[in-house]
């Protein structure tokens, strides 16, 4: 797959701006429907700078391609840029937080996009407005791009509710984990009282997900007991609902058999969120049926967890967890991409797996000539 | 319960030595059995210090007493002990690791001692020696002590081919960690082929536990369907085995229930060992039914995972991933325990959860203020 540039890119941005991004929509990856409004730019065209009150206006006024622009603004790693959209999201901070966050998790092949569209649509037709953010491990893990290999959601993407929004791609999962959150308030502020919070079921990339959503939902495939083996670690356990998606045609008895499994597998462990019984569903996606159910079991989600002070107190928790983990990763990348301590650390580790250095003299030695090198 | 100071100190010890510790078998604490052994000693009687190696020549010639002295050496926090501790280390690590290494865990009620008693009677009159270390996560989250709040292992306290020792106490659980580690080493240079890290099913220690043992067993409480739910988060997966105890009397059948519902679920999770199939047992320690069964099966994990490379590799990466845990967990207490930063958190956090300041900002502000202060 070959990588791409946003197609809207400020006037004078070099080098910091060539963020490649998931080709998730067709012809499209800043998260603009293709039909509707007609487009004369070029992929890589450069176009005035905005002022933050230009940006921060744009997005009040419900203005999907400014959102678009702050977005890939938020994206860029120059410095300057960064001082710019911090100013912005301090402008916007008053203004977002007015949403449910929702997190699809699930492996390939479980019909995620499939059901995104679906809901996304339903809940478009019911008066709301939909935004679908993605997390996509593999950015950061390799090269290839798991969840932007085909075309996808694109009956949701010519709505003029949505938006949807590629995965910022290369660099740590914690920058990724920065650039979706500040999105999610952008999108906020834009009017988007549904956020959804794509990934898929790979390393890491679940738990950020868990860390910045009120309800995560996972799909599971279905399939008879044996094929059930093997969950995921940990995953069942971080959500608030799992769903058994394709419970059509053929597939309707087995998808069934899975609720039933997954339901008695739930009920010895504690669920994810305080008051609320994490459970199974089936539905169908493709023939939207079902789809309703998981929406109302979010909204009766959200109700119980408004009035038990989870949800307030999750958002808080978050924010605090998010600022202490982007310290740790701070000091934690400062240590270690360090030019000495590169050179130090495989000589160390090869002398403590061969028995010549306890491991207290290892991490003392490699502090102690981190902290008295300047 | 009121704290107590272990029965060595050395001689020219201060302040630095006055590590509590938990009173596990009664009237001693260093690990040596009450009866066998005439003690003329009081508590806090100081003694003469031991050079390196008089240490090591001790540990080698298997003496119990010097054990628990070099272990006593090992949780001081005081640098030139630490040095000493450090020195001794390296001197024992080519005589270390033969052994297997069993981390058994569970809540309180669930019968972890006299599962434990039995087993080690078991193993000692099959003519293994065994040693038995605790991680008490209660030591360092409050004042009391969930393990110690009994005499416990009293039969196996007074055998010659076991040593019993309480989990040190006060400070960080990295700390625990580094000094039950460091203790597993001179065990094992002292002759002790099982090595049982008991803890309790709270907060962070299984993960610690599990990071330092070959095989983790975790204890469950019997009891029929409801009374099953709520297993707390994650800690199946860590499990290599469940053993449901109390498998005698009028709760006969209620064990047995429990142990077919807990291999059902296990069935649907993915192994915590690659290449073995976790698996609950039902037992009655009080009566020595099925504890021959788990030893069995330990065995049986034992050699899978020689055979299979996991055993090695296993402990390669638990020494390299403890390595880096203490390279961290020195940045992170670096960082918040700077008297400036102490002062500044409030603050920002305050201003996070106001909306005052963005994550980024407030994460930027405390970094630049702490890299910058000398």
């Amino acid at each position: 797959m070959k990588d791409k540039r946003p197609e809207w890119v400020p006037e004078k941005a070099g080098k910091e701006f060539t963020t490649k991004v998931m080709p998730g929509v067709k012809t499209q990856h800043d998260g603009l429907p293709n039909n509707n409004e007609k487009r004369t730019l070029k992929a890589g065209v450069k176009r005035r700078e905005l002022s933050v009150d230009e940006y921060f206006n744009g997005i009040m006024a419900k203005d999907r391609r400014v959102l678009a622009q702050a977005i890939t603004l938020i994206e860029s790693n120059s410095e300057k840029h960064m001082k710019l959209a911090q100013a912005l999201i301090k402008q916007i901070l008053p203004h977002s937080g007015k949403s449910i966050r929702v997190g699809i998790s699930g492996v390939p092949g479980a019909g995620k996009s499939t059901l995104i569209e679906t809901l996304g649509l339903n809940l478009i037709n019911a008066g709301h407005k939909v935004a679908v953010l993605a997390i996509d491990p593999s950015s950061t893990l390799s090269k290839g791009s798991i969840l932007g290999d085909k075309t996808r959601m694109e009956f949701l993407s010519r709505e003029k509710d949505s938006f949807i929004r590629p995965s910022p791609s290369s660099g740590a999962l914690g920058g990724v984990t920065r650039k979706t959150r500040e999105s999610i308030l952008l999108c906020e502020a834009a009017g988007f009282d549904v956020i959804i919070i794509e990934t898929v079921g790979v390393g890491q990339s679940e738990i950020t997900v868990r860390s910045m959503v009120d309800f995560f939902l996972v799909t599971q495939i279905s399939g008879a007991g044996d094929e059930l083996q093997g969950i995921k670690k940990g995953i069942i356990e971080m959500a608030d609902m799992i769903v058994i998606n394709k419970a059509d045609g053929d597939n309707i008895q087995r998808a069934r058999m899975a609720e039933g499994e997954f339901n008695q597998v739930l009920h010895y462990l504690t669920p994810a969120t305080k008051g609320w019984q994490t459970l199974a569903l089936a539905c169908s996606a493709l023939k939207n049926i079902g789809i309703d159910t998981i929406w109302d079991k979010v909204l009766e989600f959200k109700e119980i967890t408004i009035e038990n002070g989870i949800f307030e107190k999750r958002r808080k928790e978050q924010l605090l967890e998010w600022m202490h983990s982007m310290i740790e990763e701070s000091l934690r990348t400062s240590f270690y991409n360090n030019p000495l301590v590169k050179t130090l650390i495989p000589e160390v580790e090869n002398k403590l797996i061969t028995d010549e250095m306890t491991a207290t003299q290892a991490v003392t030695e490699l502090l102690d000539k981190y902290r008295n090198q300047s």
